[in-house]
């Protein structure tokens, strides 16, 4: 088996491409050598860069190279699929499929994914963002009927990287609120979200690793021991159980789990694509 | 031409489906009716009543739904594949022409991509982020030594959601700092930055939209009249050109465009797949 260099090419950001291919080399272990993203090849100079890089890429020892693209414009693919390489165009492959199926020609036109379909979309997603920021970590105590989601949990579970992933990625407005020692105690909802209790979603995770990136934060304190971890961890679990509130053991899974979870549980769509 | 419901199908997230699927949709203008996106279907008895949602679906005014879909088990592939659809599965299309390829079977296994490939990678990731939201607007003095890149611009150009997307989606330790009055009217670099040059990256937006956000910030200030955002946006891009900073105009791109630009210009490779 040889390790090759792989690849990611476009007329545009190449995220298509690059999420598509990884999704793909991970069947395949070994086969990566090293991988290179190139977006924005746009004109044929461009492309004809592009070509010359990935043959000089391909050595006997290592095989010839892997490209994923995705290019949009028929000229500037044929340039680079004709590099020495193995080459797999992702959209064009599905392009032609598509309109022998649904009997209609494509657009051809070019960035019109991950590009600025419409203005409204994109600043809808940055105030997204701009309210996750601003309701991080129970830092208000009103107007939680604007969010879509409210993330609940202890300290350090995760609440404030995926509040940012929905908000970034789906526009989607996401609140977080911390559980304290408090609410603990008395097996209660803060009071500030308990009317929007449809809206809550827990984020839970293993003893152990929380108290391990509680000492990451406060070495050696009584907050990041396992024994206090081990004890907010089952009274929290035993309140989202008590409340009939989902939620999720993040432990052993990515952002983008628990934002699609979170996504399928709220029937949350994006905002935008 | 019928508008059609659109399902993006996956065992796992359904994020390489809703990715692709998407951009393949913008190629085709007037398609789509409705969407939903249908994520950790790994089960027979889920993969069954899938196939009859999309049954459900299908009216004869409207024609037949389009599935998109990545399953990396055969099984569950084949139960959805046959309700009355067009199918695409974008996963298994390419893993047999790479198997031939690359004359390797491929494993078969599910979840590898989007999910917890190993602990080190989705801690790294958190840490970025933590990084970006402590560096966020000059908010820090001291240890830029650490940032990967540093967004540079003036108010409201976007430098903060660029930090927190290029952290959370690439891992990449992003910092911000903003370029205040003083800054401009000495067409200087801000103190604390100047020793990192190499790693600055400006933002700039045409004032005309500058204005419009800033409005929206603080109706009616001399901070979002056209006139200052005119005059803040001509210096910023002066002091840019001036100090050989690389900067990118985001009047009309998306965020994905702005982080692929970065990304390319200072050669910040993805920490995570």
């Amino acid at each position: 088996m040889k390790s090759r260099t792989i690849f990611f090419v476009s007329d545009r950001t190449a995220i298509t491409a690059e999420t598509l291919g990884n999704s793909l080399l991970t069947q395949f272990e070994g086969v990566e050598r090293e991988r290179h993203v190139i977006p924005f090849i746009d004109t044929e100079s461009r492309a004809e860069s592009v070509k010359e890089r990935i043959n000089n890429s391909y050595t006997v020892s290592e095989g010839r190279p892997l490209v994923f693209s995705t290019f949009t414009d028929d000229k500037l693919r044929k340039i680079v699929s004709e590099s020495d390489c193995i080459f797999y165009d992702l959209f064009n492959d599905y392009i032609s499929r598509m309109e022998a199926d649904l009997s209609q020609e494509s657009s051809h036109e070019v960035g019109k994914s991950h590009g600025l379909v419409d203005k409204g979309s994109y600043e809808s997603r940055i105030r997204a963002v701009n309210y996750a920021l601003e309701y991080d970590d129970g830092a208000r105590l009103d107007r939680y009927d604007q969010a879509e989601v409210i993330l609940v949990g202890v300290s350090r579970t995760g609440k404030t990287p995926t509040s940012l992933f929905l908000a970034l990625q789906y526009g989607i407005y996401t609140a977080n609120f911390p559980i304290t020692d408090s609410d603990l105690d008395n097996y209660s909802i803060p009071r500030p979200i308990k009317p929007h209790k449809k809206k809550l979603f827990g984020l839970t995770i293993s003893a152990e690793q929380l108290s391990r990136i509680r000492e990451e934060r406060r070495p050696g304190s009584p907050y990041a021991s396992l024994r206090t971890c081990q004890r907010e961890v089952s009274q929290v679990e035993e309140l989202f159980h008590s409340e009939n509130i989902p939620f999720l053991n993040v432990t052993s899974i990515s952002i983008e789990e628990i934002a699609a979870q979170i996504r399928l549980t709220r029937d949350l769509d994006a905002k935008h694509y």
